[in-house]
């Protein structure tokens, strides 16, 4: 029976449980933990700003290893290492096959779901059922998963760093390589330096940018920024960001700027810092009623500017998590540098409390 | 003393008047022009929807031969047959060296300020000084433009043909082969079937678009649409445009879809065709109070949707203008097609006047 922390209902502290895991069906696996990054978006769940299925083991950025397969899964078998990708993706459907993985059809319902691939979980607890968080629950030293959700990586990466590949890394560096055209010699703007936002950093760094000037309120986080690439720090409350930016940028403003927060005065702000002819990318999942208001001409059309939307970094999961690993053991990728706090998953509630503090860029359980 | 059209006030019609016109000073060049076409903005000054400084000589989409150049002008001779492109791109500043001459610096205030490079004008009448549109007036039998703001073509290319290329081409084929990316068996939907909207849709056609749903409610314009390559066709007045879309893409909404006239509902309306993970682009010129209002989870992050502005057709016109001349000989661009109407300068106010009927697809000025 593996240990699971479980979200009961909106607003309660996670119950750290022993949970029945039934064994895979055809086309699944299951995974020993090695580690699971605590994201931000587990919080959110917690506090009901993202609708997640209840009661549910949460997590959903990990990495482990590989115990058993179900039947028909020919691209994995027992021992491997893999990281676990919270959207499954098919190679199948529509959007598979226009190299939009991150929308795949099955994968999308799926980590909707609170289940699998048949949309029902593999967890429970008493007999009572139990939702997996994004089709994968990686708050539990064991979960089953859809074997197109676990991606195979070299042996000897330590599943710590690997961990973080699966969600804060695929994002936010899948937003400055895939969602945006970042050309060498440009000059980006990043709003919001948490876990993700680093790795828009690191991102826009390996994609050529010569300048990136990093946005936040709190200077610690700015220096961290600075350590995985940002030139510039703006502390947004010391004055307009939106002035800076344009100052620092030859008062054109910036080829590129990101959003990692979600929230509507700093998206109005990102799209304003973009240059003429400039992308905004909104990385952040802001909360339903959060509205974009562009003046049409100006914005958009005289100015030629585009807004574009990125969900999970508009990754290929296939390819990027064994590009992203191997780019780490090349030194080119920091993952260890991300990772502020190991814990255990009986220390899962202090680090969902202490997030936002500026001083955690991720805490990571690592199972034993 | 060439005979042009001139744009006195807002509100009035154009009057027909001999004009002076100064030879090319250093960097210029002195166009007789063949042919030019009537643009809805001309139009679009005349009521004073868009700002143009008056009185000018109107008319910005237009062909002719290099009659005199002025010094230090090395690209262009006398005899050569040329193409206007009314944003003059100098190869040489941020934007240029970026791949977005559309938004080239010089040429861009140049064509803002009513004059040339200088932000003067060549044109006069009685001593009183006329700017010219969009750095080229080409409602006059001659013209004086900057060098850079002329593009060589074959000579044995109709200058009725190779005037609309200036505007109508350049703005709508480049919205479709420059701004979007538009991949080999996409669905496109184009909202305006207007000169502008038969370039997106044969420019879609261009790129591989499968399907190309034409969408206007003018039966007219649907027709000609079909022509320029439309596969279906949806009347917007016989309900829900965009259900329609939806309903023709299987549920799921354009790849990319069109904007090309520029009205507050129709921009809604293309953004809500787009399909998650599509393309929104918008080419029409709306009025300045025009807003685009879009959720900023569900419209943007969640449903990883693009809204890109498109200027002048993202276009290099020294690599596109040949490219379409070329295009053009070989039968794979439609420019005669596109002429309803070969008039003389003298029928300039009666083709204003008609414009927007729906069975004027363009009216061209043929000068003898």
């Amino acid at each position: 029976m593996p240990k699971a922390a479980v979200c009961r209902e909106i607003g309660s502290p996670l119950e750290i449980v022993d949970v029945d895991l039934q064994a895979p069906k055809a086309g699944e696996v299951r995974v020993r933990l090695g580690a699971s990054g605590v994201c931000h978006s587990d919080l959110s769940v917690t506090n009901g700003t993202l609708l997640s299925p209840l009661p549910s083991v949460l997590g959903h950025e990990g990495a482990g290893i590989v115990e058993e397969v179900g039947e028909g899964v020919t691209n994995l078998e027992p021992g491997d290492h893999v990281v676990i990708s919270w959207v499954p993706q098919c190679g199948e459907c529509y959007f598979c096959k226009h190299g939009q993985g991150e929308l795949c059809e099955p994968g999308s319902a799926a980590a909707m779901s609170g289940g699998l691939l048949d949309m029902t979980s593999r967890f429970s607890v008493g007999g009572q059922p139990l939702f997996q968080m994004a089709a994968s629950g990686t708050f539990s030293e064991e979960t089953v998963i859809p074997a197109i959700g676990a991606v195979k990586i070299p042996d000897d990466m330590p599943l710590t760093a690997a961990a973080l590949i699966g969600c804060g890394v695929l994002t936010g560096f899948g937003a400055a390589v895939n969602t945006a055209d970042i050309v060498k010699g440009d000059t980006v703007a990043v709003v919001g330096c948490g876990g993700v936002g680093l790795n828009v950093i690191q991102g826009a760094r390996h994609a050529g940018a010569e300048r990136i000037i990093a946005v936040d309120m709190n200077d610690g986080k700015l220096q961290t920024a600075q350590k995985f690439g940002a030139t510039d720090l703006v502390n947004a409350s010391d004055g307009d960001p939106v002035a800076k930016v344009q100052e620092l940028s030859g008062g054109r403003g910036a080829d590129v700027a990101f959003e990692v927060i979600g929230l509507q005065e700093t998206i109005d702000q990102t799209i304003n810092m973009a240059r003429r002819g400039g992308q905004a990318v909104l990385v952040g999942v802001p909360k339903m009623d959060v509205m974009t208001t562009i003046p049409a001409a100006l914005g958009f059309v005289i100015l030629e500017k585009q807004v574009r939307g990125c969900w999970y970094g508009s990754s290929n999961v296939h390819q990027d998590i064994p590009t992203y690993a191997r780019l780490y053991t090349e030194g080119k990728l920091m993952l260890d540098e991300l990772i502020s706090n190991e814990i255990t998953l009986d220390g899962v509630n202090d680090a969902l409390a202490n997030m936002g503090s500026g001083s955690i860029a991720r805490s990571v359980i690592k199972y034993s």
